[in-house]
């Protein structure tokens, strides 16, 4: 997941929807909460909040980590203010197998454990279900299979421009 | 740094100075918001909130996947409703040694890059500079070696308790 407030890809949808963004997103150029998804694109531009609220230092710490990794371990470039290469983001990649540790059956059933219990505990009133990382994506990937993406008017035609300008032609 | 609202200590010595915890760190046990310590420790316990306010799913998240790494893939035991090893943790410690990716020395200037980058940052009116994660820390610790160690009157006079009983002199 990002480690800011919201994704950018989601502050460009509010702002050729012609949406407000919610509070605790933005601040303007000037360091202000702002909900104008336009101060992000302006010049000079706003900032996304880093993801946290009021542990917002956290997801600071969190993105400056993420930095090193993906910048410093990796043989990259870390953030600066004129980036080197304005068009490509280094990356870090770390996989592990569990074979080599506690063991792969090990793991498994530790896991699965672990995801009954969380799905199990008691609920308050008008939750109907306990969610694990990955639900709402796979809820959400069910439901477009069965009633197509919702687009707003703008994000639309802002699609079809681009598949004019291009000759391809628009479903 | 803990992936709940607050660590469980900062919760424990509101209980004892008799003060109340801010809002968002704390639900009772039927899982409602509240600023009272007590709840944490009663019969059955309230919880610590996941970190991140509007993004708490994130910090629920970051939860889940530390306890995946400590239970599962150390070959420990991730969280059940019954611990059954009630009085210790399991741990994931992971060491990277930058001299086998990008070089130590690249590691090194990249990190020092971006220190310099984030702490030179325009500033809001009101912002005397900006911290990197351990300079508050950093910071506590020499006002601390120069005036002393502040403790509310409750948690002092429970080590001084606690000092009497096991027969040690308090300073």
């Amino acid at each position: 997941f990002s480690t800011s407030a919201t994704a950018e890809g989601k502050v460009r949808v509010k702002k050729i929807a012609g949406e407000q963004c919610p509070p605790g997103w933005l601040l303007d150029c000037d360091g202000q909460p702002t909900t104008d998804p336009n101060t992000l694109y302006g010049t000079p531009p706003g900032t996304i909040l880093p993801m946290g609220g009021d542990q917002a230092y956290k997801g600071f710490g969190l993105a400056l980590m993420i930095d090193i990794f993906s910048g410093a371990v990796s043989g990259g470039l870390c953030a600066r203010e004129t980036p080197i290469t304005p068009n490509g983001n280094c990356v870090f990649l770390m996989l592990i197998d569990p074979g080599h540790f506690g063991g792969a059956g090990h793991y498994a059933e530790q896991v699965r454990q672990l995801c009954e219990f969380v799905r199990g505990c008691p609920r308050v009133d008008g939750v109907e279900q306990i969610l694990l990382p990955g639900d709402p994506e796979r809820m959400t990937m069910a439901k477009r299979q069965a009633d197509g993406i919702f687009l707003d008017d703008q994000n639309w035609s802002q699609l079809t421009q681009l598949a004019d300008r291009l000759g391809v032609a628009a479903p």
